[in-house]
């Protein structure tokens, strides 16, 4: 059977689903003993011992049945097949999508470009391992012999938020179990103030700065490594000594003297897909070690097999997807909050927040076709129990409704706890997101309607023992793989980003001074 | 006259405010040199010399006038004054609202609890300044003698988020002009990963704890400071030695002999609310001096004064917040994306999300009585230009549109920068922002429609020579003055909190083990 790319309105099963309103009212299902029950069953399992839990969103077996008939008819698992198996996925730049490839072998061989793909990535994996180990081992050194401390990506977009936010996850793992190698550092911002004040922060002398440009020709990261080269020089260091890059073999920076090595990428990775390249795992390796990289490599490589699961109950990134869909689609929600009880997930919303609304925030099917239906949502969200003194107010009682994803473990990753009133931090912080979950859904009555809770604002929960290097590495994956069967059900290309085009032609035109109107006045204002 | 606290739809000003829609479009009127004229006169005075304009904004005369007249026919000046002369403001919880009484006297003396207000307030920042001299010179010290080198925030909320931000944006600053005294710390979040993160990341012996709350008994709260006090004993060391308190008088930390000082705060003043009391000053007194801290309530002074301007187009809280509500009740718009053109502000949009969301995402007026209208839209932001090569590609091509606050200065706080194709990293921040306010107003056609940019998007920008503590104080102040103005405009009580109440009840319940249904399988989830 063929794949017949067609956009959501188009199928029976959509409409179907779009019809599906006030089929669950949250607020009785997850009552008394029916709300138990629900919890125990609505779960998914999912990679590196986590558990997707459904049970507080509007759904019942008739609309999961109905998103399993929209799975069907939209071939979201055939389409997932052709991409792990090599086919042009992303219409626009007319590229393959190989992300998954990075960790794991889903499918068929891919050769492109007269290699075997995967071959190609486990061999820039094999060789950062190798030049971490030889870092770490004081093999590799500075130019006066003596071991590199801090590692500092320089990259923006892809290339920084979701390897910053994986390290900030796995930093105090890794402190904890012994297994940290490197501080790292990154600088991503055009700002000057970004550059100097990392700069101003490290140990210049001892650092090795990772250039991540897949093209090599992002500006803002071109010119935050002159930046930094400035600094070297200036305190009379030789930059080929201090530098290396992450970006594809057709980059000028490939073959170029002025790095110590290039590890590569390509144009079948999006920067937004690149965690588990060498974009992220030249840093990552560098500062826990290659062993750890592999870990969350695992972790995500099981999330990747999960997804093929046919049974969309067994399936949490298909679910997952589905349920976005119909709160879409159907319920006409706007947004998502991303909820992770876990101070070391402190950016992970910030790396959700460009996977999703980068890959799907789109106007035009993947034909660059006009559609007639909303697509991808606002992304955003804070650690609990911090959000919980600052926006849930508004999550609470305000006039829209917005879904969350919550995430939560039962174990810290650090272990260094207190007992103060009878329970633990660790047991606080559970104790929170549970509460929170029931609140959402059940509320409360009250004679003031100012302490009145309506309830009915769904929300799902990500659960686990510990944050470890296989959870983050399903976390990951789960959530690429969501975003990934969303752009599928909307009939989209989740893999380009025309809609940043434009800003930079503007800018250049700035600084060429080639203005006039409006732009012209407001670079006058901002003193260009 | 006196003042008419009513709901906005049942007010004509309102309704024919709502009916204006389709009145500007954005494409043709910030076009050529009509477009450069706008963005010459869309402009209103802020204080510390920054401005606000508003000339990508869907308004043009005709709707600005309706605003004004909104804005009289709704008392909102009125209300103010009737604020910041200590009327009983914040009707929920039987309270005045005097978070401008600690940086300036607007009014008439306000006299509660026996004493003048502002003289208090001025008295407990003298003995903030008195402190932190004391500390800096080496007069107090730890239990050895010897000199304090970091400042430790405990708080969560209000007492973490604008105090953090508020850090974070004078910090290059403050290094750079040679002012810079001790480094600040933050511990929020219950979960003990970040209290121990941050403790193993400081040397304990040399820290003074600053623990923070108005009531003394925020649960998150006070479990950090049992934590940061075990470890200060672990050390052997004496936590009365190394730890202050900011808390009402009130409290029971107030009268503790186990803080070496307590600075006050009282009901007056909402913890979102509080970076210009004691709750902010105490940490930025400590980091930067008493003397910047004052700079920085100088610029909040300045901008609680200009709010009084009776023209709208001279007054640009005002003005902001009627926009603003133009765009939620009358075009529909459901979210406001925060992008400061500065790394220094990257959690200034963390603190505006608590300040707007918790003031304003509500669903009952002042009296506890259901309205008809939206209110509170979600705030959500990241610093551009890291947002550009993010969440962009949603702004510009998403079915959606999300107006959008951009903020931009000309020069950067450190001065340290390079000249690359021409142009230095300031030139090319500037030329970012600049760029794409224009993208994002007039778009760009093309044939090919995934490269199309419909334009339409609204956004307005705050621009400035420099982030100094005048204009950090001055922009604090404009957010505190345009939300408490949309509150007035929503007839809401834009200074209690009750939608947080249900879920620490919940939490406790879990953490007696006096819970049943899908709580009780929830906390068995997670472990406790």
């Amino acid at each position: 059977m063929g794949i017949n790319w067609i956009n959501s309105t188009e199928l029976s099963s959509f409409n179907k689903l779009v019809g599906l309103k006030d089929q669950v009212v949250l607020k009785e299902v997850m009552s008394g003993e029916n709300g138990a029950e629900r919890v125990r069953n609505y779960s998914a399992p999912m990679a590196g011992g986590l558990a997707y839990n459904y049970a507080a969103k509007q759904v019942d077996d008739a609309v999961i049945d109905a998103l399993a008939d929209f799975a069907s008819e939209a071939q979201l698992l055939e389409k997932y097949e052709a991409l792990y198996n090599g086919e042009m996925i992303n219409t626009g730049e007319k590229r393959l999508v190989l992300h998954q490839l990075t960790r794991g072998q889903l499918g068929e061989d891919v050769i492109a470009d007269g290699v075997n793909k995967r071959e190609f990535y486990a061999g820039v994996q094999a060789d950062v391992a190798e030049f971490a180990k030889k870092v770490h081992a004081g093999e590799i050194t500075n130019g006066a012999g003596e071991k590199f401390t801090t590692a500092v990506q320089i990259g923006i977009g892809g290339s920084d938020l979701g390897p910053r936010a994986m390290y900030l996850a796995l930093e105090n793992w890794a402190k904890a179990e012994g297994l940290f190698k490197m501080r790292a550092e990154f600088i991503s911002n055009v700002d000057p103030d970004d550059a100097s004040a990392v700069l101003n922060g490290i140990d210049v002398e001892h650092a090795l700065f990772i250039l991540v440009s897949k093209s090599g020709t992002t500006l803002e990261t071109l010119t935050n490594e002159a930046f930094v080269k400035n600094a070297l020089k200036s305190a009379g260091l030789d930059p080929s000594k201090h530098m290396i890059a992450v970006t594809s073999q057709t980059s000028p920076l490939a073959a170029s003297d002025e790095y110590m090595a290039a590890f590569f990428m390509d144009d079948y990775i999006g920067g937004r897909y690149s965690s588990t390249s060498a974009v992220g795992g030249a840093v990552l390796s560098l500062a826990f070690g290659p062993e750890v990289f592999e870990r969350f490599l695992a972790g995500a490589a099981e999330a990747d097999a999960l997804a093929k699961t046919p049974d969309i109950r067994q399936n949490a990134a298909l679910l997952d997807a589905l349920i976005g869909v119909y709160e879409r689609n159907a319920l006409g929600y706007g947004a998502t909050a991303v909820l992770p009880y876990s101070q070391a997930l402190s950016r992970f919303p910030a790396h959700l927040q460009q996977l999703d609304m980068e890959s799907n925030g789109k106007s035009v099917n993947r034909f660059g076709e006009p559609i007639d239906y909303v697509t991808g949502p606002i992304i955003f969200g804070e650690p609990g129990t911090n959000g919980q003194h600052s926006f849930y107010q508004l999550l609470h009682q305000g006039t829209d409704i917005i879904p969350l994803q919550f995430v939560g473990f039962s174990d810290s990753q650090i272990g260094n706890d207190v007992d103060i009133q009878g329970s633990t931090s660790q047991q606080k912080l559970g104790a929170n997101v549970a509460a929170q979950i029931v609140a959402f859904a059940c509320g409360k009555d009250d004679e003031n309607l100012n302490k009145k809770f309506d309830g009915g604002r769904p929300s799902s929960i990500i659960i686990g023992k510990q944050l470890t290097p296989e959870a983050l590495g399903s976390l990951l994956a789960h959530f690429e793989n969501k975003v990934m069967f969303q752009g599928f059900a909307w009939n989209l290309n989740s893999f380009d980003q025309e809609g940043v085009q434009l800003g930079k032609v503007l800018a250049k035109r700035v600084l060429a001074h080639e203005t006039d109107g409006a732009l012209a006045v407001y670079s006058e204002l901002l003193g260009i």
